[in-house]
């Protein structure tokens, strides 16, 4: 059965996966990512080597290599537009690897190397392996330290006219909300993203409120995580659940928009907040069902995703196996 | 060359074009539309018979017939959601045709009979001979009572996994904003349509401002429509200009959200509003660049459609033929 390799570079680490066909995870493991190109390069052709090298016979039937990568590619495969490893942004990313990975497939007939967006990344790994599998139009929202995006349509990856569809992030959902980095006010990102979940709680501690999400982010508003508040809220603090309320009135308000725009037949959710989703997924649910205008016909499902946040490598391999294009 | 019939069914008339594969309407005329189910199809396939008549000889080229409607179609071809028409909601609108007009291509080997939205339609005929012609991916936005939408990406139309794909007039550009018919708050169409543009003027009006907007209207409010506030504006009153500003904003904030999520080349702005499209496009423009984050190679092209009220119609017979699926 074929195999690929998945690397996920984020902004702490990157994961590394060899897939079969089948979305069994062969081998993973972790390396330290970098803001530093030839070091995130180095790393990458590192955790590509000893892929290979793990899978001893099993090597001979690799077909491909992904890599996601937390930024915007161009049509020339330069990475740009990456927050987290800022240093790394103008890498000629897919003529480096290719460079660099090319001995793994020199004297092979077919074999693919994929270079992409991360969120573009976990939507295929979510539709070929995970909880969109099967469905021809859906769409993956990644809930981290921002918003990440994947549509599906007519079972394809949505791409866009230059490769950036699916940044989903700065949607504007309230014309009088905070500002936001990108310059718009109100984007959705401020609401339902890791970072917007801090500055709700900040802003609730800067009135005196949410005092207890501020003790066990240790005294310390500046200190908040997404982590304190659902940890509060599992406590039964009251204020802590009014900001999860938020949060689930905004994620659905987000979701409604983009199934209007989108008419798909899932929204997946994922990323590490989903962790808590037990907490947050049953308000959601049912403040996007209030949003909903039409019949039962138009119903949306929406689900947690099941790859975790191995879904950016096992989707990378997923696009290397050419199961998604 | 091949020639299709092309039908719009508005919610006062219907359009019927003939159309060669260039682009070129033949022959064009108007009937009034209904809202009665049995009026209606008789209507159809009274104007389909006059435009086959008109063709003469070259009805021998007919390679088929597209009709738009003002709805939504589910997948078995039933109409459903039709706000002007609403006593033809549930009409089995395939069914219905293909037993009328069958026929027109009782004889012939290959025929295409299509009925679509009309915001799909217009956008088939904005791509197929508009402003979108060569455009892989682009946004079609149809300004009128409401707002129609037809999404190309990778080509293609955008249906989504129920045909509902392009539903642009409810996305939620301000969560505060004023209460929509279909139960949310602050959806695009309360800024941006016709209906719109008369609920803000009439907004105006009510806190004792829009003076001249109200005259132009006859003396009442409630007479407001899109071109008293244009034509007031054209004769330099600073209140109508007021309501464009914030009309050119919305528009902006809008298609932004809609650029980030769908990476056009383009968007394509129609419908009969468009017609004072040169006092709103500048400001609209304007207003879009400062909501653009990255760099100049995100520039996305802002545009007035081509086919004017045609472009339904033209859209539909494009479908017929078979240059856009």
């Amino acid at each position: 059965m074929s195999v690929a390799l998945g690397l996920d570079v984020g902004g702490t680490k990157i994961l590394a996966v060899a897939v079969n066909g089948d979305g069994n995870v062969i081998n993973e493991f972790r390396v330290k990512s970098s803001n530093s190109r030839r070091r995130l390069l180095d790393s990458l052709e590192g955790a590509t080597a000893t892929l290979v090298e793990s899978l001893g016979p099993r090597s001979e039937e690799l077909v491909g290599i992904g890599v996601g990568v937390p930024g915007l590619l161009d049509g020339y495969g330069v990475l740009n537009e990456v927050p987290n490893l800022p240093a790394v942004s103008g890498t000629p990313m897919t003529a480096e690897l290719s460079r660099r990975l090319g001995h793994v497939f020199e004297r092979r007939e077919r074999f693919r190397l994929v270079v992409d967006n991360d969120g573009m990344c976990s939507a295929a790994g979510e539709i070929a392996f995970g909880a969109a599998r099967g469905l021809s139009d859906a769409i993956v929202v990644t809930l981290g330290t921002g918003i990440g995006g994947g549509i599906i349509a007519g079972g394809q990856l949505l791409r866009g006219g230059r490769g950036f569809a699916g940044e989903i992030g700065h949607i504007v959902v309230d014309n009088d909300g905070p500002p936001c980095g990108c310059g718009r006010r109100g984007c959705w990102e401020q609401y339902v993203s890791g970072s917007g979940h801090t500055r709700l709680a900040r802003e609730a501690a800067l009135s005196g409120k949410a005092t207890r999400i501020v003790e066990l982010a240790g005294g310390n508003a500046d200190g908040i995580k997404s982590e304190h508040i659902f940890e509060a809220a599992r406590a039964g603090d009251l204020e802590a659940w009014g900001i999860v309320d938020t949060i689930a009135r905004y994620l659905a308000l987000g979701i409604a928009n983009l199934v209007e725009v989108l008419d798909p037949l899932a929204v997946i959710l994922g990323g590490g907040i989903i962790r808590d989703g037990d907490l947050f997924m049953p308000l959601t649910k049912k403040y996007f069902e209030q949003t909903r205008r039409g019949s039962g016909e138009r119903s949306v499902l929406l689900r947690s995703a099941e790859l975790g946040d191995r879904s950016g490598a096992i989707g990378a391999a997923a696009l290397a196996l050419g199961l998604v294009t």
